[in-house]
């Protein structure tokens, strides 16, 4: 029995992409929107990844020279253009994110359907790009998202966690995800008893993970917020890992859209899986 | 004062079992059986296991030449009838789990009962094995579910933590489980504040039980579920610990059916624990 | 300023205590009184105390050469008197630790008074101790609980954490205890998101108060409960700190009752603190 | 893209503040005030602070040469005005901290600019300065609370996280914190699940981000609180970190004040950000 199934291109043994959730404070005004707090803590928190975190990270890309994937929140476009107007310049991939970055299990699919034609007007308009992937808000997906899905020519998903390597979602290319290899639950403070993890500890397990998934022909799909990843310790750690992946000749170094489209040219007919809820 | 008492065969010093908790999605659909949520996250996320986890597991107990014992929920060998003849293939134990993960302080000895019936049909049409242990799902127990076990001729229980080596529980060999030893409080992720701990700080705890439980005769019998430990980096960490285990001249390799059978010869008369709830 | 200002005998820079509470499932059948719950699946991982743990720790400590301070609810003593009987043939301390380990915020006066007569009846009828010291269950204290150990003639407190040295409170010397160095609190699983720690983390915990401890001349009060720690992993580690701090020339190696007649005779004028609930 | 842009004098790369929320019980006190509970164990165990590790605090800045910066509710001076003395003599900088320690979104502008009224008039007296900074309870901030401080001739503020190096918000210099170098949400036992982290993990966890804040010229401002890592261990591991700081001529040792000082002077025209809260 061989359980690494998957083959990548030349003969590479791992998918390597840097993902960027660029959420800043607006998943926190998406969920206190019913009763704004008087309080501005949590927003300034949030609002250091669009300040200094994002650049940060841009700073990092072009360093290291990786081209990574940014999922947008149409409302972070809108205000801070400038920003992924740097993120279109770096040659960087850029997704829909929401616009509000809505749950879509908390919304219908007209609202889906609204909300993501509006994010994807403002990206469009700042960074020029029409055509782009999904990456679900808070990693949530229904049915009826798939179907608001085919109806805007979405390219892909990027949301689940039913395999480590790409699989097919309801007709979708599914670029997966997953919670080992996530920063915010590691790092974000959320209240007693949370407290952030050592940065050391959190990428010594992603290295971990990611010599597992070299074994097991996988795909290593990090996911980053540059108001918590953007944080100076964190960004020095992680460096260490993309150093040592940079140099490991097993990787392709890639991007959510590249491998959407090698999916779906290389394994139209395999990894179909079903994705909705069925309880017997 | 000498508390290392229980003898195994052939003056081994510790049995080591490796168990696997098959559940996938079905604690999943049997806790939201009431208001089945829209979102598919957490079934995707628990899909991980019998897709892929399950598969990479029987290829490394065949590597490293285990034979585990299986507790599996009748609805996963409905669902999933492939996985659970590649199990029976191996040789491995396959042992009661309930039929949809039900805890059995949440349902009565009527349900359980009609329950554990359809789960040993479904497993024993696939499997062809009737005769089997049972650990119940969330290792919970009650005097009532003894008695179920009794009326269905089952061989062993092993759900509860009352002893590091067997002991008599209502009648039955209680082969003990214990939280130390379990893979899902380490690694599952469950929300805010929860985060998965190091793989290498998981499995360097589990060689302080196992040495320890070798100085006083115990039982290490550790669990693991597709869908968490079936994770690359997990994998990857857990199989150093069998290596060294595998060179260990004092351990008894064996199986949750095979220490039952020990018990039964050989402590008949001894080690008989009155575990039901009395306050005084 | 030097604030290493406590002096311990002999020249000797800290003091070492081994404190265990005794507890098992008391605490648990306190807590579900009013609703017993038909699940015994914590019972039985709480009776591993009375019926290996407290064994296990008794043919350490006779090893290790040390007299432990035990506080043990009366209903533990009438429910384990041989447990009971061997900690007093050890030479150990014995303690009051209520009854049915109630807290005293919980309970009023009258009720604390006669559940700790009970516990006194059955430890001297079991271990033929009268005069002890208190410690209360979940470390917490009231200002009618100091009146209640006074109307008993209760020797010392053990409950408080104002200061890491011994101090007087409510006409008490308190011997005090502090989160840092409990077992419970780091081991203990207590469902999602908790989950137990590495022994080797929260050994090496203790150590570094130990030495710190030894800066200041502290008090290096340590508790363990036999449910938690008597597991072999758990008392493993914790030997090793016992034999660095066994040949440490600094240590006095006491219990509370011997500390509570030190700082009576030898401080009876200083670290007097007032510790009840002030607002202003 | 250069993002270390912020320049510290004479070509530093780091400020370093040691800073101390004075709170004791203080906070406690003012969560509990509309229904105090008869237990005291919590109490103790913050008086622990004001009466022993503030002093030993003190002891260590004289040791190492630090000036640090003190925030000190009003009902912290009025209680224990010895140990404010202290502080005041020895050089360090006393700040405005409420005076109950109340939560600015949890009173009206009135309410507080009448505690920090009342708390600076029994800092005055006690320590006899009047001009000051601020920092918010629970680093929580309010449109509002800036409007109070302006009133009062505030000096700075010191309670968000917009940024990693100081910036202006609503017309003060701001001292930024960030949860990573808090004390509290390492080390504070707040019931289950939590338990408090090893010393040496969070002072490894605080010397990474002092080596990337050095990356990227930014301020490093810890926060500790003397109930909190007054306790031995907790003062031994970060004596480590201090003393490798103290030898790093990249360092400029500092206070809030003279931070704020030096913004004000240098940086009048730039990072000025809106840090209020509008949804779009």
């Amino acid at each position: 029995m061989n359980t690494a199934q998957y083959r990548w291109p030349n003969g590479k043994k791992v998918g390597v992409i840097v993902s960027i959730d660029f959420d800043g404070e607006v998943p926190y005004l998406w969920r206190t929107r019913k009763s704004p707090p008087v309080g501005i803590g949590d927003l300034e928190q949030r609002r250091f990844g669009p300040r200094q975190g994002i650049y940060r990270m841009l700073e990092l890309f072009k360093l290291w020279e990786i081209r990574a994937s940014f999922f947008i929140p149409g409302l972070i476009a809108d205000k801070y253009p400038n920003a992924v107007e740097k993120i279109a310049e770096g040659g960087h991939e850029i997704g829909l994110h929401g616009y509000r970055h809505e749950r879509v299990d908390e919304i219908d699919a007209a609202e889906m359907e609204e909300t993501l034609q509006r994010a994807r007007a403002s990206i469009e308009r700042i960074a020029g790009q029409r055509d782009m992937g999904y990456r679900s808000p808070s990693w949530e997906m229904t049915d009826y998202a798939f179907q608001v899905l085919h109806r805007l020519d979405v390219l892909y998903d990027s949301s689940l966690m039913g395999s480590d390597h790409p699989y097919w979602a309801e007709g979708f290319p599914e670029i997966p995800v997953q919670w080992l290899l996530d920063d915010a639950i590691f790092y974000r403070y959320s209240g007693p008893p949370s407290s952030p993890r050592n940065p050391g500890d959190v990428v010594d397990l992603w290295r971990r993970e990611f010599e597992g998934l070299k074994r097991w022909n996988g795909l290593f799909l990090v996911t980053m917020h540059p108001w918590i990843s953007g944080r100076a310790s964190r960004l020095q750690a992680v460096e260490v890992l993309i150093e040592q992946m940079k140099q490991d000749p097993d990787v392709w170094w890639t991007t959510c859209g590249e491998v959407a489209d090698y999916h779906r040219k290389t394994y139209a007919d395999e990894f179909h899986e079903k994705v909705s809820y069925d309880i017997e």
